[in-house]
């Protein structure tokens, strides 16, 4: 039985092991969203804490116990972090919009060489001149390393910055949609270039290959895939769709071509991930390729697998042991200047105003995934020591995380309203008695008394603007308004009306959903903003229904967030 | 680095090797479904192929290469598979509803326990008799091997069981509710005895426990996670929903409590699995519990880990070498008249009709995938030999390839209609050039003349019909028809107009999508069989919507498939 089973205590460890993972990656991943980060930092820092950096000090044999570095259990977990990240770059590789590139290929192009070159220009040449000093692994060859640092430097995350572009409402404008394209440019274009110095390594080529010709591999697989693959794609996807069973064929079909085209990448030398990567980009730029069924496979990936990796690379290394705070500050400067500098000044030739400029260099800034993989590749070739390892985690860590709220001040746009935001659970209705709405407004009312407002007061300008014309906004819903002097801040209350009320909606339907805004007199635009939240979250008649079926102030909350409505 | 880390030969072929298992069973998984049988049949047969029964006998070193049986790549594959198939039972146990048990709790204790004591009580006598003919392994003691052969004979299996009767159109109706919770009490009660019989044979216990101990701890794990743990589930979802994101915080929440209790189960003695199965059922009890949640997990777990589950059984045992023909038959014979006979008695006694109780006892009788999963722990256990292993996987598939068809005849129910089926690629009209409805009809048959239709008979017999009643029955569809004499079967032609042509629609709405039925005059009910076909179909507007955008014959059926009209 040596070597071929599991015990039953290895058994044991392995699923205690990935449930503690899973569930400390997914608790401190939501903890890092409330504080409005990426998810990815929250599951990095929940492997630092399980890891030798904490637990590892604090308790060595827990921490070796449910995550031994040797042994069964070890090779079990890079199996399965080896595949969890195959599928994550599979499903970045899909986010990934050819057309959307194409499109605006002049700004794309000129922003995504620019943030590639001035930063690869500074770096590589310093690395050149001294890898030791910078952390370089023992007997690298110099120009493999400078090749190596420079791309690090250069690189963007495509989905951390969609992520950012999407919290600020900015990934459908024009400012968004440029950031993306040149991201995709910059992490297509950073992968072949960083594949190539994996197979200028040369130690990985399983096939046997010579470096040319592993180069030359290499070359012909993306081009293959982005031609023919992509055709070929395009063409098979309806067939799977039309007579396999729905939605395991596509699933499948995409799992075996993405897994398929990893381990061929991995054959010839460069890493796996490479080509589930362009297999994805070949995948999601089908037309055939349904929202639900990226869906599906990006649910299971973002939430389940990709946690279970970042977090495993928290695992890796001691990040107090090799902290270097002077390599620390160095890199994030480098890697800072070189980006920004290179994008503000590509985007202000491609025709952007200053402001949106640096916007665009601010959010090419943030590193994110990519670069924690790149660096994590780079630590298991042995190409770089855990201290410039470390320094490029923390570097990631920090532009991903300054980048969103940069953008925002550089753009000095307004914060989203979210008319929930000033509602609380006493101040949600679950069941209006009245059935008239003017009744009703003054129900609403009663219960923000203890907020300080005086509800006569609110309710007589409520209904003086219920008077003038019906708050009824159609689709069973009613937004009954009043501004006051002297409030602080808004205060929303949300009702519940099974029988429904009339608030004379253009529609004619009677409001089963409520909701009252009182707002500060002195601030009119907040109350057209909060106007125009009810009327964006109820635009859909399932989330109407949804809302009106939910019971409690939690339920409410669910349902709103399952309508996608709460980022 | 040794067997911390797998080299990239490893990854390699790890990722190979799971690109071709996942393929080969999702490839020959639906095949099975086109043959009407459960994809498991196909799973398992793909791992056979490839595994030493096939693959092994052709090219002992590709099979070997690809899927070695001991070093690292092994520990990954079971590490990978023990994980699938945890996932696996905790989405079967959330497919079990409590409350439909409860609701007919006379009729399910009864079948539950008619079908697993008359089984037991024939089987367990003679496995004690002669443990080692039967092939149990050596040095058993033969009471334990005796509770396993009979609980091997009377456990049912609730996924394939709902799966038939789906596929069957009973799942709602009251006969199959009522085979429903008796395979789930069934279910529940065979994995319990299972659990205490491998806490009797002791050597799993990783917390040291005396097995009083490990089956004190069983039952206090089913009684807590059904009571308590029910209990708290269903507080803690809701705010899981409201509070966290969605879906990745109840898609983490449900992983991470199932892999939590796999490991709890397996650390007192019992398999992972059972902890799992247990901790789906409180689950998925739990009315907080969204459809679509369930949906994006079943969809992963069935589509992508149950396939590498069941592939990899195939692959462990040389299913040629160690058939047994004659214990292949007593096992099917015992296990079908066992279970026929204990389930048919007691559905009489609980007052159903003869056809009734016998579609109830065959219906219990499909094995599936349980049977399989209880047959590869005793195998590892011990406790079984592989020819025994073979002959239990061999009555599984026989069972659950046969059940669908005899209830069919049992009932000597009609077979569903569906419309599509008689239409071709070459019926299928993606742009009607006329805007009338009388035209229409008549250029829908034109392209019925090669199948020996007389095209102005046809066009005749459509619009005479049409003239008493217009066939447009609302949302944007019209179903003209006609009766044909001497024609042998439906023919039907599918045209789009995106313009709308006016077909009398009670509703008003213009068809954009026009269904020709041309009947045989022999036959009356098909057309009714056929119009209430495309009516159930075309009752979702959203379906509707899909359909008339499709721009060809293949991407009409894609859409049919994705609404989940073709099965």
């Amino acid at each position: 039985m040596t070597m071929s089973q599991l015990s039953h205590h290895e058994v044991t460890v392995l699923l205690l092991a990935l449930a503690v993972l899973l569930g400390a990656a997914r608790l401190l991943g939501e903890l890092a969203r409330r504080l409005r980060q990426p998810a990815v930092i929250g599951e990095i820092l929940a492997g630092i804490i399980l890891g030798p950096t904490v637990l590892g000090a604090l308790l060595p044999g827990a921490s070796v116990a449910l995550f031994p570095r040797e042994g069964p259990l070890a090779l079990v977990m890079h199996g399965l972090t080896t595949v969890a990240i195959t599928l994550f770059l599979l499903v970045a590789g899909m986010e990934v919009d050819l057309g959307t590139i194409w499109r605006r290929r002049l700004a794309a192009v000129s922003v995504g060489l620019g943030g590639m070159i001035v930063p690869f220009a500074i770096a590589a040449p310093l690395a050149y001149s001294a890898p030791v000093a910078w952390g370089a692994g023992p007997e690298q060859p110099r120009l493999v390393f400078a090749l190596f640092l420079g791309t690090a430097m250069a690189i963007s995350s495509l989905p951390v910055v969609a992520k950012i572009l999407i919290d600020l409402r900015l990934f459908r404008t024009d400012l968004g949609m440029t950031i993306i394209a040149a991201a995709v440019f910059n992490d297509l274009a950073g992968w072949i270039v960083f594949a190539l110095i994996l197979a200028l390594m040369g130690h990985t080529a399983g096939a046997g290959l010579s470096v040319p010709e592993t180069v030359g591999a290499t070359l012909a697989f993306v081009a293959t895939m982005l031609t023919l693959g992509r055709w070929a794609i395009d063409r098979v996807l309806p067939w799977v769709q039309a007579h396999l069973s729905w939605p395991g064929g596509v699933l499948g079909f995409v799992l075996v071509l993405g897994i398929a085209s990893a381990a061929f990448t991995e054959w010839i030398g460069v890493h796996a991930i490479f080509g589930a990567f362009i297999c994805g980009v070949a995948l999601g730029d089908s037309r055939h390729m349904h929202a639900r069924t990226r869906e599906t496979i990006d649910q299971f990936v973002s939430f389940i697998f990709a946690p279970l990796f970042f977090a495993s690379i928290g695992l890796r290394v001691d990040f107090v042991a090799s902290f270097d705070l002077v390599l620390v500050l160095i890199v994030i400067a480098l890697a800072t200047v070189g980006k920004i500098l290179g994008c503000v000044a590509a985007a202000r030739w491609a025709g952007f105003v200053r402001r949106e400029a640096w916007a665009i260099g601010v959010g090419m800034n943030c590193r994110g995934a990519m670069e924690i993989i790149l660096g994590l590749l780079a630590l298991d070739a042995g190409l770089i020591g855990e201290r410039l390892f470390v320094a490029l985690v923390v570097m990631a860590l920090v532009t991903s995380i300054t980048s969103g709220g940069i953008i925002d001040r550089v753009l000095g746009r307004p914060k989203p309203v979210r008319f929930w935001t000033f509602a609380a659970p006493r101040t949600f209705i679950p069941e209006l008695l009245s059935h008239d709405r003017f009744d009703d407004a003054a129900a609403g009312d009663r219960t923000l008394a203890d907020s300080g407002v005086d509800p006569a007061q609110a309710a007589a300008a409520a209904l003086a603007r219920e008077r003038v014309m019906g708050s009824g906004i159609g689709g069973g819903v009613a937004v009954p308004h009043a501004r006051l002097p002297g409030i602080a801040q808004p205060l929303i209350a949300i009702g519940r009306s099974a029988g429904g009320i009339d608030f004379r909606a253009p529609d004619g339907s009677p409001a089963k959903l409520v909701v009252l805004l009182v707002t500060p007199a002195e601030d009119p635009t907040v109350q057209l903003r909060l106007l125009s939240s009810v009327a964006e979250v109820c635009q859909s008649p399932h989330t109407v229904g949804k809302l009106t079926d939910a019971r409690s102030w939690t339920e409410f909350l669910a349902a709103l967030n399952a309508a996608g409505a709460a980022g």
